[in-house]
């Protein structure tokens, strides 16, 4: 049976809550988890004890229970959210409340659900969730991301191995990627961050006007980066009323940035399937104008992808763009993870939706309607997808019209 | 590894959704549960769904996590009941909800924790949700309670054995008082109910004035009994929206009625240990005089006694009498499990603090102003404790001053 190692459970609680979401003394925190990870969260919970957290209040969720809710329910009471929900996140915000999520899940869990069931539920709790989306999109609270295996995801994975050894296996994984090794976590991440930070500085002092991606399986486009944008990868640091640095996902190797939603144009071709609200799209192309996707594909589930794209005003640009060495850990692990915390940071990506606010000069300190504006897109969504290849090139046009090579066969040269 | 049989779990789950909280079509359930209990939790999902129910809602707990809150947080954190939970609430009693509630509770859970901080907790959240207690005293929405094993449980129910072999004997034990036995359970409590209630007919129809209860150790206690009170046990009958029967308690022997408040006199004493609020209060007695407890002792945490009696004005009197005979299932098993919803059924017990209104012709429609004139005690509490022992005698008085032998050498004889 599957069980994981006591000792590397409480280092990945360690890493979870002083380098992930560094909980301060005083500050509240809540923690989402699938019910199978109650161990890790246990420990968490015992760690952010030690570091002063004033309450830990914990969400268990479950697959399981989601599925048949999703097979069981009304689309009317799928899509009901009720008050008192929308008054514990307001509760949450007003206490300066940090957040862990620890994510694992089936990535075939909504597989055969009417499309228009799903839409109508994560449509409902985006609206409803709208006017707090600004927490966290703008780092006023800190929250990290973290994985724990379950086995439906671990199966998906590893899908010749025995349940407890695709249980294992993908734990192994999770840890591997997330630098987690007993006694030297903390530091891996010190020199990590470090790593990630000189690269960013690199990037904001080549201060592009745009970057044209180019590879062999269709893959040609132009996205302009908003001016005085800012690359940001590795920590972040909070603005709330605990100013700290956390790790917002973990694992993380990506630098990215703003695109400028005026001027996105040409072809994207995904390089990764993409799951999405529990279903798997995969093959799709984007075809870009002015900012704009005019054109779309895909080989499967292109319903949800249409679900996707006419969600609202943001769903048909980009929030987001994400450079990573083709070369990086989880690309070498040759592992296709099934889930973006992972799959993100192996590849080129972009994504579809709200932009973050963090990612311009003085952004934060702009209204929604005047960093819209400026260039940065909107959106209630935020959905990452995977475009780099091992023969991606990418050259930075800089405001003085020069060209520089950032990438070569799928790698930083710069 | 302690793995419980998936078909006896499937079974327990029908025994659950169908004669306990026996879910509605069109009706919302809520299930309270240990973590640790997620696989029964998922079966119970299922049937609720089999039975028309209109969403299940689960909220998990944690015994560890609590104990690190209680020894963590500070007395003013543990006090504090944020609004939106009185809003769930509110949201839940609006839409006709019924609860399940999985219970497993490691009996040494608070020991050592200072009592101010326990009090502090417990008061606070009492009296938030006190407006609302109603909707469950009055079985205006079905209820059930079950239980799942833990491991501090079964160790301490259990000492000698090893882990899993504790677990499993618990489970075993949970499983044969709560009579499932595969594809037997529904027809073992249907006539299981049958019988308690024509042992209920047959005290309803003496209509006693008193009870007066005598044994060795020192017990020599008169309990009045409310005019015009109803002894009840086994099923019950919703008042609600969705009006059916259904099992609060899983296991069950008991018959039970209204004490008058007035008339108590006499001194009680305590025959198992009570878990209090995590804490064991052991080898206590109780003196009464005109329905007050005016005197108090205890072997252990007679602090804790002391807190309980002195919570608020209903503290000091009894909500329930009930009559179990010494020979009963759970009390032949000669477990004693240091929790109530098994021990309270192995013995004649009585409850400090509030009563049922469903205790009293017409009680469920009187305000609990009326009730409490009436002789119905009334408090935030409802606490259960064991008196019952092998040589037990009950006398009961008759409105017309006849004696009539109710229980003798601890067991029925009417």
């Amino acid at each position: 049976m599957f069980k994981p190692d006591k000792e590397l459970i409480k280092e990945f609680a360690k890493l979870a809550i002083v380098n992930g979401v560094n909980v301060q003394s005083g500050q509240p925190l809540v923690i989402n988890a699938p019910v199978e990870a109650y161990e890790l969260v246990r420990e968490c919970v015992k760690v952010a004890y030690q570091q002063g957290c004033e309450k830990v209040t914990v969400n268990y969720n479950d697959d399981v229970k989601t599925r048949l809710d999703y097979e069981n329910m009304s689309e009317n009471e799928l899509a009901n959210v009720p008050n008192w929900q929308i008054e514990r996140k307001k509760y949450e915000i007003e206490k300066a409340t940090c957040y862990l999520h620890i994510i694992g899940e089936d990535p075939d869990l909504l597989a055969g659900i009417d499309p228009v069931k799903i839409k109508a539920s994560s449509l409902a709790r985006m609206k409803a969730m709208q006017p707090y989306q600004y927490y966290t999109m703008n780092n006023i609270g800190q929250w990290s991301i973290i994985a724990y295996p379950n086995l439906a995801w671990a199966k998906k994975v590893f899908p010749n191995k025995s349940d407890d050894d695709a249980l294992q296996a993908l734990w192994d994984a999770i840890l591997y990627t997330s630098r987690v090794e007993l006694d030297k976590t903390l530091d891996n991440w010190d020199k990590h961050n470090k790593e990630i930070h000189d690269h960013s500085k690199i990037m904001n002092d080549y201060n592009f006007k745009s970057l044209h991606f180019k590879n062999s399986i269709g893959t040609d486009l132009t996205v302009g980066l908003i001016k005085d944008h800012i690359w940001e990868g590795g920590y972040d640091i909070s603005k709330g009323e605990f100013p700290c640095r956390f790790n917002p996902n973990i694992p993380t190797e990506e630098l990215f940035t703003m695109p400028d939603r005026y001027h996105i144009d040409g072809k994207v071709v995904s390089t990764k399937p993409l799951s999405y609200n529990g279903v798997i799209i995969s093959q799709f192309s984007l075809t870009f104008k002015d900012g704009q996707i005019v054109d779309y594909d895909a080989l499967d589930n292109k319903e949800v992808l249409k679900n996707l794209i006419e969600m609202d005003k943001g769903t048909k640009s980009l929030g987001e763009v994400a450079l990573i060495s083709y070369d990086s850990p989880i690309s070498n692990s040759g592992i296709l993870f099934y889930d973006t915390l992972f799959d993100e940071n192996a590849s080129c990506h972009l994504a579809i939706g709200a932009c973050y606010p963090t990612n311009v000069k003085g952004g934060t300190d702009l209204t929604a309607d005047e960093l819209y504006e400026l260039g940065g897109n909107d959106s209630m969504e935020h959905v990452d997808f995977m475009f780099g290849s091992n023969d991606m090139s990418i050259v930075g046009l800089t405001y003085d019209d020069k060209e520089v090579e950032v990438f070569k066969n799928g790698n930083f040269i710069i």
